[in-house]
């Protein structure tokens, strides 16, 4: 009989070995055409189904029903999750992580591929679920909830099979000893390290989750998912596609739960600190990061947490397309990206351009022209901009009005009367200013910056990201010698860095198989999402050893 | 010019192979006469050159010298070393690390692997010097204080350059997009997460040690070696070689460091606190690894700690090489060993053996019988005892005597009076007498426990490693469906198991390139010293991408 790792080993292959090349690779298409002419159809239908009612999941709701999601474009989606207890989650856990356990590394990662798989051809539902928790217009909501997502969820499937597969399953060890050689016979045996806990984030529930929560399953952990009370579904339907493979493969569907809580009776803390949860991955504020580390001992911790991202302009080759790219950066969903930048550094005595000297007031403004001409059509500005997921944003926005001179107001968006919206707010501050724009202002607030020239521009980012954190940093500028002498500052402060990005690519994108997503090496996040040392501690090797059979 | 990756590229790439092969493979010969005729009076005549003076190595005597060494065998090694003051050396090893960072990987681990070769020349000296600070046999400090450390060394050598090397250099990403394709240059730069602090211990200075300080300097970050303040000269020796190579080829010797403290005024927290040391390693007691885990936050800590090693005895096919082997494992450096054995699970009802059935109490004399016959003849017993390193450890046999009923008494050697010496003590205990043998005693102690059945003794042994910490476990059956059974058992213990063994071959015994030393699943340390997660953290990647020239 076929196994799903027989029939998904063609996918397997072709990741690790992308893994390995970091060119461009993508398993899953992120054009929706390709999926179908039906699929837009039935998948608003699909979706409609899940509304008002309870969530069809196989979970026991021990201590009820939960759930208060409503959508940032205005509608409560109406949906109760079932609420199993945490003493309950984590037996279940358990007791289904036996079975896990024995399991091959084989089978596991067969179970894994198989559910990527389904999940890819849910994307246009899970659209629908992204955009109406997280705020996503729908465009970003399919990319970056599904294909994308499960881009990520392969590339950590690919890392932690290729760090198993090179450990042998038996030897004979065989030392030379005099006459007689000793002879060993040795079996290595992958052994997982406990419950994983994947804590989701409110606006990119999939693709910020998928890696841990492949990682943890491949190396034989069972897992325990905990949303973000504000945005449950996306994660509640990957739930339940996961542990309908689980249940057709013959395992206990508990191998993957979830723990859906409330704002007002958090559920992340007590899991975390359970003596069975081996494993903790956590998406969002430095905040809850800074509460693990202090109480969480003795279990590894991947974060990915709050920082300052930057730009610094010091020269242009294209001014119009810089001020269009970075528009567009500021501008996609509202700044509510992880990678969204927020400080714009500019040399204060302004920039050379391929359309002449700009002065810092140039500079600012030109960003601002784009930005407007960008949204001036409110269907393409929906498409851009999306919704606030958060009311606190909305909060945020208005207090950091007075933080500097406005340079560009934020302003609801047309034609969404319901819904949470805002386009960008820029202020210009000098770079004294350290206390406004330092602070990581989530949402659509950036700030240009006036500094003393270029090298104090590219310190001051470079140390931003060492100091605050940083996902992402860009630079634009027609030196090379500059770039590369900047360049090694950005990689010393542990940033990625993005050079003179124009047209259609953005320094908010992160490219599955190739970019590093938050490197580790600052306040960010103390880990990767894509690299082997996200994956190496998620299992152990435990040898038995007995004299070989003559 | 050939460089010292150039020259050392063979040991390279067939220690990346026998690592992943993990059957029989040794770098270093562990046979003395290998290593020339002279070379044992020449090192002799090193070793006596070392003592009763300054220790030479180029680094500040900033806080005066330091050193009160005194051999378990009787005298004082007379040695003094520089204490840097730890500003001083945090500050050196920053201000060294800039280089040690540009360098690239390959130089690193030339540079990596000069120094293992050099070490490997100076294998006699650093016998004498392991002799005469840890107390073993000198046959034992060779290997394990010389070739076999070595091994340890080249193993985590080539697990940190293997990873390294897989991240590519440099790609041109090339997404589709329409008529013109995105592309991108990236580069990717593995970056050292900081300095990294390697505190050893007093009964294996090198092995212990050298993983961690060959993956650090591998993966760019310079190190500060903290060694036991009885046990220095093994790791002085090593790091004054290291110094060598490094401003041989170039870079500022503070790459490689050492921190001699004395016992009234350690320098590990300090140091372990200190923001600007980045991954700390520790090999010793549960107490100070527990307080690191408590203590040190957001920083990967790699422990190996305490654990109670045990042997299941449920049938022997061979009684009298089985009762020997164990005899062996017990003597062996007077159970001072990470891996020695301490507690014997043994039916009530005794055990059926080749030589007829044998009652609790005549295992348990077998073994006593068999460590009376080992060392019955004083040139053998001193070589395989060797001294005891801590006065502690003394003591501790001292209060033992009174934890059970006494089947064989500890006893000094013959002919070591000035040094301090004690041959195995064996007690019989019952299976409850837990808080007898449930805590670590370090030291020739031993407990023969009587057991319900074979059952009880394995779930016993099996539960120990779980909740105490496990390094090595041993288990004697001629029924394979049981040693089937058991190992599973013992695998979900995170501990790794050894079965029948006879002859020349030892639980205490750990292969490098084969066998997973101190597996990270049981409280006995969370680290591995030979996986790929014990790697991984000590680097990060970060990119740099911009737009391709057409």
């Amino acid at each position: 009989m076929e196994t799903l790792f027989d029939r998904r080993r063609e996918l397997l292959v072709r990741a690790v070995q992308a893994a390995h090349e970091r060119s461009f690779w993508s398993a899953f298409s992120e054009v929706p055409r390709t999926y179908g002419e039906e699929m837009p159809a039935a998948a608003k239908d699909a979706f409609a189904e899940l509304l008002d009612r309870p969530f069809d999941l196989d979970q026991p709701a021990s201590e009820g029903w939960v759930g208060s999601e409503i959508s940032p474009f205005g509608r409560a989606l109406g949906i109760a999750y079932p609420r199993t207890g945490i003493d309950l989650l984590i037996e279940n856990a358990e007791v289904a992580g036996q079975g896990w356990k024995a399991a091959s590394v084989e089978q596991r990662t067969g179970i894994a591929l198989e559910i990527l798989v389904r999940l890819n051809s849910l994307s246009f539902v899970m659209a629908h679920a992204v955009e109406q928790t997280t705020g996503q217009a729908f465009a970003m909501a399919f990319q970056a909830g599904g294909p994308h997502a499960q881009d990520r969820g392969l590339e950590a499937v690919a890392y932690a099979f290729e760090e198993m597969a090179r450990i042998p399953g038996s030897v004979t060890w065989e030392k030379p000893a005099g006459r007689q050689a000793i002879r060993l016979d040795k079996e290595f045996h992958v052994v997982p390290r406990g419950i994983g806990l994947v804590i989701g984030c409110a606006t990119f529930p999939t693709w910020n989750s998928y890696p841990a929560l492949f990682a943890d399953l491949v190396a034989g952990n069972p897992v325990i998912v905990k949303p973000h009370p504000a945005v449950v579904l996306p994660l509640a339907l990957t739930v339940k596609v996961g542990r309908e493979v689980l249940a057709e493969q013959g395992f206990d569907p508990d191998v993957l739960q979830i723990a859906v809580d409330s704002v007002d009776a958090p559920v992340a803390p007590s899991l975390a600190l359970h003596p069975a949860v081996a494993l903790v991955d956590f998406t969002g504020s430095s905040e809850f990061g800074s509460w693990l580390r202090e109480n969480v001992r003795g279990k590894p911790i991947f974060t990915e947490e709050t920082g300052v991202n930057t730009i610094v302009i010091e020269s242009a080759d294209s001014f119009e397309a810089m001020c269009q790219n970075i528009a567009f950066s500021l501008s996609l969903y509202s700044g509510q990206m992880c990678t969204s930048p927020q400080c714009i550094f500019i040399p204060e005595g302004g920039i050379s351009t391929d359309d002449g000297h700009k002065s810092f007031a140039e500079v600012a403004a030109g960003i601002a022209t784009a930005i407007d001409t960008l949204l001036s059509e409110p269907q393409r500005a929906a498409v851009v901009c999306g919704a606030i997921q958060n009311e606190a944003t909305k909060d945020r926005i208005a207090r950091a009005r007075r933080l500097g001179r406005i340079v560009r107001d934020s302003a609801p968006l047309a034609g969404f009367e319901g819904g949470r919206t805002a386009t960008p707010l820029i202020l210009a501050v000098d770079a004294t200013d350290e206390a406004a724009y330092l602070e990581e202002r989530f949402g659509p607030i950036s700030f240009v910056i006036a500094c003393r020239d270029a090298a104090d521009a590219i310190s001051r980012a470079a140390d931003a990201a060492k100091a605050k954190g940083g996902i992402t940093a860009a630079l634009y500028s027609t030196d090379d010698t500059l770039i590369d002498a900047a360049a090694l500052k950005y990689v010393d402060a542990g940033v990625p860095l993005s050079v003179n990005l124009t047209g259609g690519i953005y320094v908010n994108q992160s490219a599955a198989f190739s970019d590093y997503h938050v490197t580790g090496a600052n306040p960010a996040g103390n880990a990767c999402l894509t690299d082997a040392a996200f994956v190496t501690s998620r299992f152990r090797v435990v040898c038995v050893r007995r004299p070989a059979v003559a």
